[in-house]
């Protein structure tokens, strides 16, 4: 192996950075080209590819987004967009790829090594969590501190006054981020995909909150359980007082990664590297016990990570 | 004067935390007693009026919101509520009140004066910064770097993808806020309420700059200028990209007050226990010049503060 | 068992309120009255043990250090002082004894289950992360994100100057701070207590990566391997630039609680809980691919947790 | 005028690289061309002069320290090296200068002026906040919060334990620094250069509070009234318990910039391009009264900013 290649794709995540940085600088000490290829799938199949130095990864660790750009590719979803992409690596002499992204883009890298043998390593990149075989996914950490920040705020102002707040959190299928962070603040209420909503239920129980004193109400819900304006809506006439809704969108997504996803995301990058040399081919790089381990793709991807519903019911418990 | 009460009104802003702290901490070094109100002005006409200790502002001032609470009160408005707010200040024999507060608020203790001769003074705590005749009100810097701080994450992961981001702020007759966190963000487009909006000429602006390879692309809109949701729809038909929103609601009267913000407060609290002895009645503190001062409240009310337009010119030169 | 108390020990650390809160609560949840035990095995000592609600501890999860407050106590080190700990639990009738704190401090339970047959339980709370068995101690991460939060800002600063800048973090045996502070802020160098440091051998790599064109110059060492001092004086004159030394102290051990370290710990004070129910005895709740498993005290006391030097390694090749 | 030059001298200060984007980008909108001159007057005597456009200050403004570098020039502070720098500025036809900086680097641009009639325009860059005539200089309020932060963490940690905390901030003249961030965490001491310091006094203050009940206790000292090892040296044999230091260093100068610091430091900016324009020569910009005025250097130079003395004793008055 003499030249590989990286690229981030679908939704990106705070921490991607680091793992460019890490697959960037452990690959040029390993005595290996490494390139970029922009804009994910996508700039693959256009042959967006670019030789990377040791100093073009210099001061990117600290950064949210991701320097090469991603996307989420619908031509990469057709045997011929792949067989283009394919086309392209051997063009440029690439012998393995890093693929960052999420579930999306992981199993796209899996097709293409089924296809087309190329060899490819996956590094979970997500603010979902809901990737399985890992502990822990790259931009998971820094975007619960962001929306754990962002509650914290609400409940110094919300113990002014007599409302219910409403946060709407990101999770189209998973609600790991709204009820973490639901938990680490001490919400009221947490609504997410994977458990109905009963508003009768909900509305009886924080009104018995408020007549016994609580002056907070806040509610957390995964943008795929509902939107902020439904559950205010449903709740507003049913509580009998004024809701406030706050919808955090991508900022979820951004911010200068936290300590644990540059950490994870740099030891993951420089397992990549290791993987593609050592022919652990078409594995994801996983946080298993502290240390990183590479496991099978098709594995990962045939056990998808499902909320863990001790955490919700702790929640409940805690507030 | 021996007795003299505070209280919260309005929306609430930080650095109100601080300002409660100065003014009953100095109160007590002058050797008065100092009263707090709980919930503002309907807490004052229902008599929730409490003797505050030197210790009981002890560790609050690094707190967002109000510990004494506020309330928008309807029956304030009325000269029967003021009147019995005025009697429940005789009946404490309360000689002075401090109201910190927006322009409402101010206002309220601008007609308690008017009506009843009681000493007030006024603290202007708002996150608008429309109140006329000072410099800064008291939560206007902390709100501002919770908005910046909140675009600036967006702007990591904006220019990985290629979308406009709409970020609604609070300001509803007011753009400062939007102006101010858009200019020191280098945001694309800034919509408030004083300047019209016209959609085709801005979508024209953003696509010319996207075909000059321009990435980002936010936008930050007022509240009482347009909702998120309106702009993105008058966008998204006219540039033919995608759009995703951001309401970031009263996250952006939480937090812990800025040095600013406590400085202000703190600086403004002991000025009023000052000019309520001084017998400078129906003032408000200002800062002048890095200075506090205490300008007559009907003053401030005539002198809405208005939109520097220099900044809004500045804000489009610069981005 | 019906009434269980809790305390801190040792060096606090940043989340060790949100397992109090997590004990207090699941407790009452469970049935059981829960007593707070005030300044560590001291307070037991002396009797400071009070009885805690659900109420009590509301509004805590988010705060820095300890609200039963910590000490080091030299008595509890003594057979005397261990029995009169006991006898005080007694007294109150308490069944079993939650711990919070680190090595020293769980020793210390250890021995007074062995010695008195008390039921115990362990968390382990410490920035040092030396605790064996588990994959986190609470309140390593906020430590870990307040260094890198203090470096980052300093590398903003030192690529203006021509300038050397050393950084003393805690960690009087363990390296781990320092460790990966250095590592995720891509620091030029990183001395550790586990490695010993050749001054010359690093004066040559740092002179001639400045030959080579680089500007920033960061070096975190941890306490216990030097002080900034000792490295300053040490590499001034081989290196002929200046420097500049920044001591961090226990700043490192305060403030408000990461996502993580919420999260670890109330899961850890929840599961405290139920071990003391289980009769899972003197075991230690520790984090273990994911999930909270209860390890005994003395496999955990046998098993101290060293560096990795994996990622000792990868800090070099990274930066 | 056609082509003017920006430079940043002697130590760096949050905010400047706003000021930098602000002068290149409303230069080139104003139809001039704009260099930026490289580590401050050094560079200016070594001819580090390179054009800069709009695109080269993209995503600058939220980054701390100096893209231009900066220096402390000690052969700038020679008529001969003036001359040299005469010289240089007059090769590249340049017809203006912006000198960001402090206090030296003012006269510096000052006594240019006076020698070789080049016009020049000063933006006052410091965290130190001693320059005259303007009400806050470029960098103060970023450095304020990243202290008031470092000590608001140390607060969590100091109630935990019965320990004095020393902190020792910038401020070899001033003690502007040292004294708000005391003032804004409710500090128990504030040591400043300006205000002789009486250790026994301080120590039976600090050990009869102590008595009173009071836990926390924490110190603030300017580095130019003693060092942090100093002030914990004279109060330990005094109080008879423990201290523990901290010594924020160089982290205070850097940290991306508040909103208050992007929003002066982008007006200062600007007005200086008109000010070149207007002729207003040999001038600095002033906040004053939330305008910003053009002041004559030497009028600031003669006038400088000496500690307001009533916000000392509200310190004490609130602490």
């Amino acid at each position: 192996m003499k030249r590989i290649a990286v690229l981030t794709s679908g939704g990106d995540s705070p921490g991607m950075n680091a793992a460019i940085r890490a697959v960037v600088r452990v690959g040029v000490r390993k005595g290996l080209e490494v390139f970029g290829v922009e804009r994910g799938f996508c700039g693959l199949i256009e042959g967006r590819i670019k030789k990377m130095s040791f100093n073009d990864v210099a001061g990117i660790m600290e950064k949210g987004g991701t320097i090469l750009r991603s996307s989420r590719c619908e031509e990469f979803r057709t045997t011929e967009g792949r067989k283009k992409a394919a086309v392209k690596l051997r063009e440029h002499n690439i012998d393995g790829l890093v693929v960052i992204g999420g579930e999306g883009s992981l199993t796209g890298a899996l097709i293409l090594y089924e296809e087309h043998t190329i060899p490819v390593v996956g590094i979970p990149g997500t603010i979902d969590n809901d990737i399985g075989m890992t502990d822990m996914c790259v931009g998971v950490d820094t975007c619960l501190n962001t929306v754990v920040d962002a509650i914290q705020k609400l409940k110094d102002t919300a113990s002014s006054h007599e409302r219910a707040f409403i946060v709407e959190t990101m999770g189209r299928e998973s609600g790991y981020i709204a009820l973490v962070s639901g938990l680490t603040t001490g919400a009221e209420a947490v609504i997410v995909p994977e458990v109905p909503v009963n508003y009768d239920t909900l509305s009886s129980r924080l009104l018995e909150e408020r007549k016994r004193g609580k002056i907070n109400c806040i509610i957390v819900v995964a943008e795929g359980a509902a939107s902020a304006y439904e559950v205010a809506r449903s709740l507003e006439n049913r509580i009998g007082y004024d809701t406030r809704i706050t919808i955090l969108g991508h900022v979820q997504r951004g911010g200068s990664p936290t300590a644990f996803d540059r950490l994870l995301a740099s030891r993951m990058g420089a397992q990549a590297v290791h993987a593609l040399l050592n022919g652990d081919h078409c594995t994801m790089m996983a946080l298993e016990l502290g240390k990183i381990v590479h496991v099978p793709l098709k594995k990962v991807i045939e056990n998808k990570k499902t909320l863990d519903m001790s955490l919700y019911n702790l929640a409940y418990q805690l507030s």
